[in-house]
């Protein structure tokens, strides 16, 4: 069945759909209108458990430093609490709910058994740290995705290549190979390896399924099938079928119907049994469609403390150092890439916590602005380049292009004359340069991009809106809703229940975006042009150069820190 | 006569001295007893005019960018505000003052008469900035300077390398030339170009004198002579007899009596006629007896928001970067070596502009503490390296040992973690590596340092002493004297006056120090090393390596404000 609503069909019942996104600290539910996808009511449900990251619940027992994990149930607790709030304050009947989707942080991924059961449920292995979901950032797994790296450059693994050259430590294997070391015996418990993405989905529907997005992006699934087993026998020996027995299942297209909604889900959500239940998904991903972000070369950046770029391309290219690229891995039809930043907003944040002067306090506090306002008042009338300043954006490291988190920011060109306000600056000014090598590489690549469509908070910043214009020399477009990852998988549920014919039908019925918010000056894009030239050439001297000096600078002060901790 | 007092001889009446310090801001005298440096007395007298560098005096003459000048009748006012105030605030008989002596900012430089009368003294140039003593920062002479090293490079002259290879835009010969050729007629009325540290003396003699000091430092005298007319005559053939006829004139050694207090000085001061004048000399190479600082590698460093280093060799040595070496040029029978850095309190000072966090400024109000002492009580305790950051202390600049004014400020190895009072000790240890590096220079140079001793302001700041010490593997001496100028000159008058043998006697009977007040410690100077090297990494990076980018940062910057200044 495919039925089509167009906006000025007004005849006839509407209907309705619930997408949930599971983020880092809480989930929040949407119901949204499937004909124009108007946001109707929404919910949001803290985690009580939050990131775990010094003891494990229920033992108390202390995790060692690097592991983030997560609570199975607190996102249960979503499905319980937060749906019904969000059908309760959209006022809808909840029997005209069709559809339902759910999208998560990647790579978050738990043991369990055969049935779907998280291992950590279970007394026998609830006190064992393993047993456990491991969040996305949990960073305890380096050496093994060293490792995991060396080896498949070693054997010429062609599948590297479209992961920028890198798997991360943060991915399915590296987390996996991490657990079969540390602790057999929850490995050899583990009966199935899967994405919280695609657990949450077997939580409504009852049944395994696996979507194509995470089991590209995060279980290195390229051209139809994993690493071989001789790869994995070479990592080690009990790992040589960890893909077959542990991971293999038919994958799942975005949007697809992957099952229906069981009746104890129903219950728990307080939406009619039986209804659509899609392929999971990613957060970053899933908000493409909801920007209208899903035709080739709208790259999507969801920009935040840190920020996330998702565009499609016609063919696979392989890009150095972009996170992934994945057939169908944003809209089916498509390869999706993926590239990052490891922070952004933080970065503006940091430096407003290094404080203001005094004087600066009071005037921002006497005009009723925030910090940010203040110093974007003060600066953003200043000529391109009239802070003498070139900052790198990489003080969390860098996540694409270099794929290297022993990097740390740099700042060049102070004098006794620069003032907070034209550092801030040159920081904005960072994270779009950052961007643009990120869109070099891509188009370098053979990956056109056109345009640059934000959403995430920092799209409310307008002078960095505007400098990323310059900067890029490309429209910068805004996605319009508050809850772009919601808001796309209410898409995605659409699309599943089959009230639109696809992603990209549903897209260009739901989503919202307002097209070239701004616009690109030329004079300030050639005067960018000139410092764009200075971030490359710092760049390339701290970043790919023979001198490595901010890894000796993170190795020394590592260990003066470690030293001083053992006085 | 001689006449020698030692500290323990109480029998027969005691004498006294007047030292004088003309800064750039204000004048202060101070009266010290000839048997042991006891400051009994001080004054301070502001100018009224300060730094000139807006508008001329009278007639409002609008003055172009980077002039400074000064008006010669606040000198004179010093003699007669701050003289008696300090001998009426010593409590002692003027009639027992032996001796008088001054030191000046260098070079700060004025064209007079043959009788010693300022041309601006005169109506028919008082309208002329050009008839102006030009101040020691009046920065408007780089072309001048520009071409005046070109030429004695493209010539071979000698004595360039005696100035560490480079001639100073603030010094005699670029001032003078940029007279002659921006207002002739006041060149050619200009009968003698005189530093202001022997006009002052002029003053109080009635008679010419020159002083050994600033005719080595700034006037480019070396070994018995100026530079040859032949090479004048190549920069501009007006200019070819200047040296003869404007400067030439015999030295007279530091600490030597150049005349007798005139009558007309004697009612300006308050002090006898008749009493020893000494030739004049400069306010940092005055205080190295104050310091007792004499010694051959016993180099003083005058921190405060710049710094200022003088030190004795027994020989003369080419020290590529040194502002200069003079044969008697800090006491007579040892060549004096001076080098600089541009700014060091300016750069902790800018760093505390930025702001720090409101609960700090509440912190240092609750406990009482400025916000230097709040945050070296946050960040002493951390172990060195423990910041992961290195910055180069180039925020206005490199005076030594690369002579770079183009240059600017970096900070390397910024993380999201990096907390205020971390950057600002990487901005301490960041002058600490300049010093080093400029006493790596003279020691490369067959200069040897073996001590640091320190005067100024910043001597105060127990974390900086201790850095210094550290880094530099050498003990921390400090002055005593809070100041040491005014002291210094003291003491050479008391040498002008017969009281003490000769400047090295007067510095060990007058001179106050702490010796090793601090003291390297082992393994903090290992690390130290260290991060030396990431420091002379960068340093080698951005000052002398292919890269210019600080030049061309501060070039895209000159030409976004110039642009923006036309819109």
């Amino acid at each position: 069945m495919t039925v089509t609503f167009s906006r000025d069909q007004a005849s006839g019942p509407e209907s309705y759909v619930v997408g949930i996104d599971f983020g880092t600290l809480s989930g929040r539910a949407v119901v949204v209108r499937v004909r124009d996808g108007e946001e109707l009511g929404t919910a949001v449900h803290p985690y009580a458990h939050a990131v775990i990251e010094e003891r494990l619940p229920g033992s108390g027992l202390r995790l060692p430093p690097d592991w983030a994990l997560q609570h199975f149930e607190d996102w249960r607790e979503v499905l319980r609490e937060a749906v019904p709030a969000a059908v309760a304050a959209a006022g809808v009947d909840p029997s005209a709910v069709v559809g339902i989707a759910t999208d998560f942080t990647a790579c978050t991924v738990l043991p369990v058994l055969a049935d779907g059961t998280p291992l950590a449920e279970l007394a026998q292995w609830a006190g064992r740290p393993h047993a456990w979901p491991k969040l996305w950032k949990h960073h305890a797994a380096q050496g093994q995705a060293d490792r995991i790296n060396a080896l498949a450059r070693a054997r010429g693994e062609k599948w590297i290549h479209r992961y920028g050259g890198r798997i991360s430590a943060e991915w399915q294997y590296a987390k996996a190979l991490q657990v079969l070391e540390e602790d057999p015996a929850v490995y050899a418990a583990c009966e199935r390896w899967i994405e919280a993405a695609d657990w949450i989905v077997w939580q409504l529907t009852g049944a395994e399924s696996r979507n194509a997005c995470t089991a590209g992006y995060k279980g290195i699934h390229q051209d139809g099938s994993y690493p071989s087993e001789e790869y994995l026998a070479a990592l080690h020996p009990g790992f040589a079928d960890f893909a077959r027995t542990r991971l293999e299942h038919p994958l799942a297209p975005l949007g697809s119907r992957v099952g229906s909604l069981t009746a104890q889900a129903a219950a728990w959500t307080g939406l009619p049994e039986g209804i659509a239940v899609a392929a999971g998904n990613v957060d970053a991903h899933v908000a493409a469609p909801a920007a209208q972000a899903v035709d080739n070369g709208r790259l999507l950046a969801i920009m935040g403390t840190s920020t996330c770029h998702v565009v499609n391309g016609p063919a696979p290219a392989e890009v150095p150092g972009i996170c992934g690229v994945v057939e169908g891995g944003i809209v089916a039809g498509a390869w999706g890439y993926e590239a990052g930043q490891s922070a952004v907003g933080d970065i503006f944040a940091w430096w407003l916590r290094q404080g203001v002067p005094a004087d600066y306090l009071a005037e921002a506090q006497a005009r009723g602005e925030d910090l940010h306002q203040l110093l974007t008042r003060k600066i953003a009338d200043q000529p391109v380049g009239g802070h003498g300043l070139v900052a790198l954006d990489w003080m969390n490291g860098n996540r694409s292009t270099l794929v290297d988190h022993h990097l740390s920011g740099v700042i060049v060109g102070l004098t006794l004359a620069t003032r907070p306000e034209e550092i801030y600056r040159a920081l904005l000014e960072a994270t779009a340069y950052g961007t643009r090598v990120i869109v070099e590489a891509l188009e370098a690549g053979g990956v056109p991009v056109t345009e640059f469509v934000v959403t995430g908070g920092l799209k409310k910043n307008t002078l960095l809106m505007q400098i990323y214009a310059d900067v890029l020399r490309r429209p910068v477009s805004l996605a319009l809703s508050e809850q772009g990852p919601a808001l796309g998988s209410a898409i995605h549920a659409a699309v599943a229940a089959g009230a639109h014919r696809d992603v990209r039908a549903a897209a260009a019925a739901m989503g919202r975006v307002e097209r070239a918010a701004y616009r690109p000056d030329t004079a300030r894009a050639d005067a960018y042009d000139a410092l764009f030239a200075e971030y490359r050439a710092l760049h390339d001297h701290f970043g790919t150069g023979p001198d490595k000096q901010l890894h000796r600078l993170r190795r020394i002060r590592n260990a003066a820190l470690t030293h001083d901790s053992e006085d």
